[in-house]
């Protein structure tokens, strides 16, 4: 397992971490020349951001800072009531992947979408496993684009309490189901299904610490398959299902043993703080936010 | 699959629903009393309201409306740092039973702990692993007292999102493994591994309707494991991670398809609907929501 204490140069800054600091957003470009001046050597920048700050913009700043990527937020959201808004799902996703190309991801993260209609309030039906035979053709359509991109999909498991409106995938044993059933390949000398490399999971500790088959599904992706790994904290106790994610070492999660358990898989990049929290770090500097993400990312992570 | 929309005969009250009514205790023997005015055959009372009016007059009460009980809330909250505290609760457990018996309740509901500490805000520990070996630990010193007292006992696995500092048993696969580590028996004719009866589950859906083994794990259980259901709905959004539960109908769980899983077990009991809202349904006149509740549970449950 690397050491982390003594720098920080495994540290990666999911951008919605310091998006809005104060009440203001703060812009893509300021964030990456914060992260550069602080010696942060990745991001993973949102989608919005991305927009706002302009593409080549966004992908000349990163150049000349050489800053990496540790993945793009987000592709995904595959769920549809028509077949106008799926067809309009898969151009948007295409458009990801290629903005993801020009950042030079490492993978396209996907957030699956849950019940369509469900995040604007009002859910369309209550058919979870339609919803999610839905995700796995949409991803399976996309695999094809990413596969020709060759631009790797990690699908992020999201906490169950966000089935309903956000993603469908809730455990990394589902999201390591649809990885085998899309990008199936020989098992290994070890009995293990190892895919392409263009299809698997981001694991974010924040929705599956709590999962009592954690390790075992660990060790069933593989290197293979783990594409991202994201840190963050639960909070106990916690006052807002989106926006009330913890810095690292403030809440009940045990993330070294984790970090342990995937590294020992080979995973070998970066560690991406991604806190939505405006309940604390978005109220803060956004300077004084990274700073803290730093020190606990030497201390915690 | 039984009919529920003519009557509601199998509706059952857990009174947490109607416990503090505009911001006032609503005492539980006026709650029987409302309860049996209009009918309803069952109640499950929560521990602390029969404390406060009394459990020889709780049981009196009872007798006098005939009205029984779906599941008596509730026993657990096992984990522990210290000696003295795993004796506290083991003892409190057995009052738990002892008061079970007094109401003739067919189960004690186990809501099993997180992490020590957690639900004050400060867990002891980050160790869930550790938590969860103490429960098991728990429920199995305690399904000891339970036999004896022949009050079968049942584990109610609880959204993941209370891990922390309400229950780490978070589904209904792992609640289905820890009754077969203890309370095992010799498969039955169709392979089934079928319990003693006095160690089982109680299904609430809005724990569990997330799940994409739900269904798998009902027909693990079987009828023997089934002890309880509970009804309620998730809302789309949900403001409180505790008190925002919906009234059936009013979110996006797919009640009747779960009823009927569990049905097709052999489950023949009552469907106890239990809603924490300080959002809205504890706000209204408890006769209210109880009225509004026998109608939810003839249209969708």
């Amino acid at each position: 397992m690397r050491d982390f204490s003594a720098d920080h140069r495994w540290l990666s800054i999911n951008t919605a971490t310091v998006r809005k600091q104060r009440g203001e957003d703060w812009p893509l470009l300021d964030i990456l020349d914060a992260c550069a001046a602080r010696g942060i050597r990745a991001v993973s920048p949102w989608r919005d951001q991305v927009a706002a700050a302009g593409l080549q913009a966004t992908a000349q700043r990163l150049k000349s800072h050489g800053l990496e990527l540790s993945g793009y937020c987000r592709g995904g959201m595959f769920t549809y009531t028509d077949a106008t808004s799926r067809h309009a799902v898969r151009d948007d996703n295409r458009r990801a992947l290629d903005e993801a190309c020009t950042l030079n991801a490492p993978c396209l993260v996907l957030v699956v979408g849950g019940l369509p209609g469900a995040l604007a309030g009002q859910a369309a039906h209550r058919d979870i496993a339609g919803a999610r035979e839905q995700v796995t053709e949409g991803i399976a359509a996309l695999l094809e684009d990413a596969r020709e991109r060759r631009m790797p999909l990690a699908i992020e498991p999201l906490h169950p309490m966000y089935a309903a409106d956000r993603a469908c995938i809730n455990t990394l044993e589902q999201a390591l189901d649809v990885c085998d059933a899309l990008d199936a390949a020989a098992p290994d000398g070890e009995g293990r299904h190892v895919g392409s490399g263009a299809l698997g999971v981001a694991v974010d500790l924040y929705h599956v610490w709590w999962d009592p088959k954690l390790h075992a599904q660990i060790e069933r992706a593989g290197k293979e398959r783990l594409l991202a790994f994201h840190v963050c904290d639960w909070l106990t106790p916690t006052t807002h299902l989106l926006e009330d994610r913890g810095m690292m070492g403030d809440g009940v999660i045990d993330i070294r043993p984790i970090r342990a358990a995937v590294e020992a898989q080979g995973f070998a990049g970066y560690s991406e703080v991604e806190i939505f929290s405006s309940t604390n770090w978005w109220r803060r500097d956004g300077g004084e936010t990274l700073d803290v993400c730093i020190e606990r990312h030497k201390r915690c992570v």
